[in-house]
């Protein structure tokens, strides 16, 4: 399986970190202390994750031909319409009959359950051409004045095409896919949750979450290493969820790897939820050298997780 | 890949046609003309989509061991929360650590999607007792002063457990799934739709929606047939989505089949969304005798479509 395009997009919005000390008093410096985030994109008025996800569609259109897609699976946990999903928009879009279009949600580690999927249908010999979408628009569901999370929370989507079979030299092979659940531990129930109807993304325990996923990512990572024969010194880069700077740090600590080797748009863009690790790859695919080998690892909201490993 | 067990909750209210006479003047009658719905079911104040999908796996816990499951698909498209979605409430109740977790949502044709998923995962090989949940609370998201589409929804739930590998003389096998979606069709994209923010679902194009599922679910149950060799004449039961009695009508007459063939639940439980199906295999396990063949065919807002031939 093969990552042949990538591509991406962001809201032109940029919101700094002294908007939120404007609207209630937290410093610059405090939030890139304890999140490494400077600023954020905000989707516009008329804009939503279906929007955005049409738009990085149309992004990777000019780069490749979507024609024959033949399966798309989207995610988001901040849905504009759960029942017209972005995955549905997305094949209004391309105007592609008949192939299977499902979105999914497992919080921010959507992006990785996503090609699992894709996996699985290549596997039936379903589709040999998929086009992934992550799309979130945390601006709608977040409370600014939150200073929790408020903070946090950034808009922006992805587009992968996804192919069973080699297109092009620069693609990337993906060798493994592992992920799973982990709502059995922590406050994975309960710490960080959205109910539309009360509306609002809320982060009650973020101590959990950090602690959880400076555990999750590095174990699944070591994971998929082992699964692929490799170890970490086979990885040039590792690209986590775009959570919290500090949590990307432990886990480079955790695997005992170099700063350098961590791919990083949280500064600049926030938590983009699941969308974050897919425009991590976008923004660096033309730094990718033949050979090396990145890491993608996700963790999320009910306790999620999950790693890959491709090779350019 | 088979059915080994299916399990329902419904909750306990019921809501008849003349709550919906008192509140717009709908008349009962005119109600079942139309849609063929007697009365619903309504989620308690302390219930959603979440603690009905937990109620749904407790009563499918009665009947088989679940300890062993390693997948849990989940469907909706009324969360109760985006991010600890129900596929990860059901985890964190089965206590069942580091399995895929994933909650779905192509509107009312999720079942399938999810079903279909499934199948991926056990063609990789990564699972082999998987937990389809589906729960919706449709009365949290609707609006039940519209005289356009507010009688229509039900609350209520269904867990299958689908395994690789034949458990039982009496488990359903699944011959064929098929999946599609039809977003480039008629008003896909506008004929019903829930905006969370906007909190409701709303049908704008009932009479689009009802054209294009009397037309895909046909089509699709007639080419499951064929990629299994099989014609009409082979089928015991029609178990379409349980949107309105008019359209199941009209899928049985399209199919040439007589109405003992169908199987409908939406008289008793209105339209129950991604969930209608399932409980409708549930209500009826214990009338399928050996050999008998159902089709399932499934058709959603988004304009998703599906359909799996089963056989006992």
């Amino acid at each position: 399986m093969y990552i042949h395009a990538v591509s991406h997009y962001l809201p032109a919005q940029v919101v700094g970190n002294e908007h939120f000390t404007q609207l209630n008093g937290l410093a610059s410096e405090w939030i890139i202390e304890r999140t490494g985030i400077e600023e954020r994109r905000k989707a516009g008025p008329d804009e939503n994750a279906n929007t955005m996800a049409v738009e990085a569609v149309r992004a990777l259109e000019e780069k490749v031909d979507l024609s024959e897609v033949d399966l798309i699976v989207g995610a988001t946990y901040t849905p504009h319409d759960t029942i017209v999903t972005l995955a549905h928009v997305v094949q209004h879009h391309l105007h592609i009959p008949d192939i299977p279009v499902v979105s999914i949600s497992s919080a921010c580690s959507s992006l990785l359950n996503a090609i699992e999927i894709v996996e699985g249908y290549f596997a039936l010999k379903k589709a040999r051409r998929a086009l992934v979408v992550v799309s979130e628009h945390n601006t709608a569901y977040y409370n600014e004045e939150d200073t929790v999370s408020g903070h946090l929370w950034g808009d922006g989507s992805a587009a992968l095409l996804l192919t069973k079979d080699r297109q092009s030299p620069k693609d990337l092979t993906i060798h493994c896919v592992i992920t799973g659940g982990a709502a059995t531990s922590g406050k994975a129930t309960t710490a960080v949750v959205l109910k539309p109807l009360e509306r609002g993304v809320i982060m009650p325990h973020g101590r959990d979450v950090f602690s959880n996923a400076c555990q999750y990512m590095p174990k699944v990572s070591q994971q998929v290493l082992y699964r692929c024969g490799l170890t970490l010194h086979d990885v040039d880069y590792i690209l986590p969820h775009q959570a919290n700077l500090r949590i990307s740090r432990n886990v480079m600590q955790t695997l005992g790897l170099p700063e350098e080797k961590l791919i990083s748009n949280i500064q600049r863009l926030g938590n983009t939820g699941c969308a974050g690790c897919a425009i991590g790859l976008s923004e660096n695919w033309d730094i990718f050298q033949k050979g090396q080998r990145i890491i993608v690892t996700v963790f999320g909201g009910g306790y999620s997780y999950g790693a890959m490993l491709v090779e350019v």
